[in-house]
């Protein structure tokens, strides 16, 4: 293993961090990685993950990864220099749903907190989403924050952005999706809404829900069932939440 | 309305920010307050509310705001001096467990992070919960963090705090509550569990889960029905898919 006090920049700007995240990326085929940095502490648990990528980790000063990672990033002794996945377009994942039979996949409309959306995707490979899907202009590119709020399980979950979300809301009905957006005034509860074959849910964000052209190109609409004393829900709990009810039998 | 630079500290050394927590706390007659800050964009919408609790808004520059909260508090140009709210004891949730007939608590072993108890909270209230239940020694005391996260909805759940919560497991299932804790590894995932009558959720922290103890004393224990892909979800997303799952008819 070399020691590099100062490691260049290898890559595309896509740092991860953080225990979870790096080992996930390791163990990923599909994540393209340029350079490995650990501390003295956790060299030995990635010795046999960086073999079997054909890398040896940089062993760096803790310092040297809190001056590389953004502030209070939590890195635990892990980064890793790499590509961005690559994105899924929607013909592949119509592609996938036919294959599955009964599937979901969710749609996030004006989502930008990288936090949330880490934390969705998570929710989403708990309860075994297809893919996600949100708008090129309005969300984030992948950070090592989104990676590391989603655990690691960024890895597993296929992402496609789209410039237009109304026109990909209608592709996916032509697929036969049944398209269904969240909105806090719709009449049907989500234990009420029909689960068969395939569905779409769409999410806007909190406080502002889905935009107006989004919300008309829906099939349905449907609402969480919460107490009048709170006026919305978190957009990344309103998601676990939807996401557990769709992964029901 | 005064000016004042230099607010000195009034109270119990607890400070309220965020338009929400702050408005909330001034429209619950259970909070008690010494002194609210604003600035000079904030004092017209907080002109109404301080003046139904008999007080008179200082405003400050929100560089002062910035000084007095912690580093990154979101403030919004809110502050509020005011005293915890008091406490529940076991004994008053019974009594208003009774009183409702089919109701749920929850109760919280080792949860620690203000955030996370924050956005629980939040989830307690839209989900109907009658209380929510931690150990004195092993939970943060009501903080500005925790009232943000909820989004202010913590003026409306009863909170109680307890030396044992072993001991507190045995009180609820003598006065009639079934007690359930949430264990990663049980048979039975939360859609299949008896919502009748009066229910005890009890959740432990993140990764190690509920100490033996605590485990121990429950009626039976449920787990949410997640792929094995992920080894866990963040604790106040679970904490939501249950809640939401118990507010069911």
């Amino acid at each position: 293993m070399q020691k590099n006090k100062n490691p260049s920049f290898p890559g595309s700007g896509l740092i991860l961090y953080g225990r979870h995240p790096v080992l996930a990326a390791l163990a990923n085929p599909r994540r393209r990685i340029s350079k490995l940095l650990c501390t003295a502490e956790t060299a030995a648990e990635l010795k046999t993950p960086a073999a079997q990528r054909g890398i040896s980790p940089v062993v760096v000063d803790r310092k040297e990864l809190d001056r590389i990672l953004p502030r209070d990033a939590v890195h635990q002794g892990f980064a890793l220099y790499c590509a961005p996945l690559p994105d899924y377009s929607v013909e592949e994942i119509c592609a996938m749903a036919d294959a599955a039979g009964k599937c979901h996949v969710l749609i996030l409309d004006q989502v930008t907190d990288p936090q949330n959306i880490g934390a969705i995707i998570r929710s989403c490979v708990a309860f075994n989403t297809l893919a996600l899907i949100m708008q090129d202009k309005n969300s984030p590119a992948e950070t090592g924050a989104m990676a590391k709020a989603s655990a690691g399980t960024i890895e597993h979950l296929p992402v496609c952005r789209v410039t237009n979300l109304s026109r990909t809301v209608k592709q996916l009905q032509e697929a036969g999706f049944w398209t269904v957006g969240m909105d806090g005034y719709a009449d049907t509860t989500i234990d009420k809404m029909n689960k068969a074959g395939k569905t779409a849910i769409i999410m806007g964000s909190e406080g502002k829900g889905m935009r107006r052209l989004v919300e008309e190109s829906c099939d349905s609409t449907v609402r969480l069932p919460t107490s009048e004393k709170v006026e919305s829900l978190n957009v990344s709990t309103a998601a676990a939440i939807v996401l557990y009810e769709m992964n029901k039998e």
